[in-house]
């Protein structure tokens, strides 16, 4: 068979998992799905994700790609390999993409949600699904603060200390916070929608954890500009754990 | 200390309990809740339950009841069970209740919710919380066919064959059917909310499999008050799994 180029969707649920790049000594998200491919095609092909997810971090839309020259139709793949996945990750849909495409460097932008809720007790139902915050939150002020990361931005103060990347530099196209009631418990969730043409590391969960101190009255909405223009990780707020944070959508020209 | 009479009001995930119910070679969720009881006051009290779940049905507010000579301030129960308990279980509430107060028989009546989605592929997020019908579903049917149960009826052909129960007249309050948007995957969450003086063993999931037989149209919404009439569990559909199964609340006097 000629190579084809593979695009897969998966759903995952990052609680088990030491997130999504391949390591030797720890299970990963990239590693159990090229298992499952091995298996069917028998070939040792590059996954390659749009989203390096980190451990704790789920997935809704995760786009994959890798070259096979396996006979199974594209459309294939995703019965093929859910039925040699474990529960916790499941392959949506697969199709035969274009030559060029890259799940990780054809990407235009992505979207995320972080979920967190506000309440005295922790929840068993959300426990890794969402953040439990237990300190009383303002919500207005934590909206309108929110509503501050929109746009082009130098976001230097909201990348882990640490990375390398130069250019810091990013658009948000949308960043909201709203509040929906949880069909699984009744609690009010309190949700964060961001995306954009690009994230840094730790950005959408320094952002999260930022969000929280100004619900929490340690910032102000207003402080939001001037901790961007400081272009310092140490003004913005703590990390905001894993397992609030979904990858939902990966953008791409085609 | 004088015995004191504790009531607890406990959300917990299902899914690695083999029931509420104690059992001598599997772990439950009233086993390992009198566990943390016994650490805490040293004493081996019983337990007493409002709903006996089945194994990976979920609970939002299970009442408990339990009579202890401790001299620990009742409301200081729920934090001191949690920092024994697993983090699937956790202790919304506690408080000092009459000394006549049982969670079992002063209970008036209960509320449960059901869920399902309804897609091609299952949810990894939703795998152990929700129900996964394939199946295309017709939903304005089965709210229709929700309506039906609503009511005071014998509930004979939704109770689990092989009960001994013999008056299996009870009321409905509330069966009603709702759509509403998934936080966590964006899917469609098919909801069956159903509150009642009294429920049969397996009564709401035997309710929900024939809800979702009237989705698939294998049966009609006017086939209900049929199958009811004849008080042959055979009539009804199948049990639905527990996993969609959550114990929502459940209702006294005082």
């Amino acid at each position: 068979m000629p190579a084809r180029n593979i695009r897969l969707t998966a759903e995952y649920d990052g609680t088990e998992y030491h997130g999504w790049q391949s390591q030797t000594n720890a299970v990963t998200v990239q590693n159990v799905i090229a298992n499952a491919v091995k298996r069917l095609t028998t070939e040792d092909v590059v996954i390659t994700g749009a989203g390096r997810t980190d451990a704790g971090v789920h997935a809704l839309a995760q786009t994959i790609s890798f070259i096979t020259s396996s006979g199974i139709p594209p459309e294939s793949f995703a019965a093929a390999l859910n039925s040699c996945l474990p529960d916790d990750i499941i392959i949506k849909s697969s199709v035969e993409a274009e030559a060029s495409f890259n799940a990780r460097f054809s990407a235009r932008g992505k979207s995320y949600r972080y979920i967190m809720y506000n309440s005295l007790q922790p929840s068993a139902i959300l426990r890794n699904r969402a953040w439990h915050v237990k300190y009383p939150l303002n919500l207005d002020l934590m909206k309108k603060a929110a509503l501050n990361f929109a746009g082009t931005h130098d976001f230097t103060s909201f990348m882990a200390s640490g990375s390398k990347i130069k250019d810091a530099v990013r658009t948000l196209y949308e960043s909201e916070l709203s509040i929906v009631e949880s069909c699984l418990n009744g609690l009010p969730l309190i949700i964060y929608d961001v995306a954009g043409n690009g994230f840094l590391y730790n950005m959408v969960r320094i952002i999260t954890g930022t969000l929280v101190e100004v619900g929490m009255g340690k910032l102000l909405p207003e402080d939001i500009p001037v901790i961007l223009d400081a272009r310092n990780r140490k003004r913005a707020g703590k990390t905001a754990p894993p397992k609030g944070l979904y990858l939902c959508e990966v953008f791409y020209d085609v």
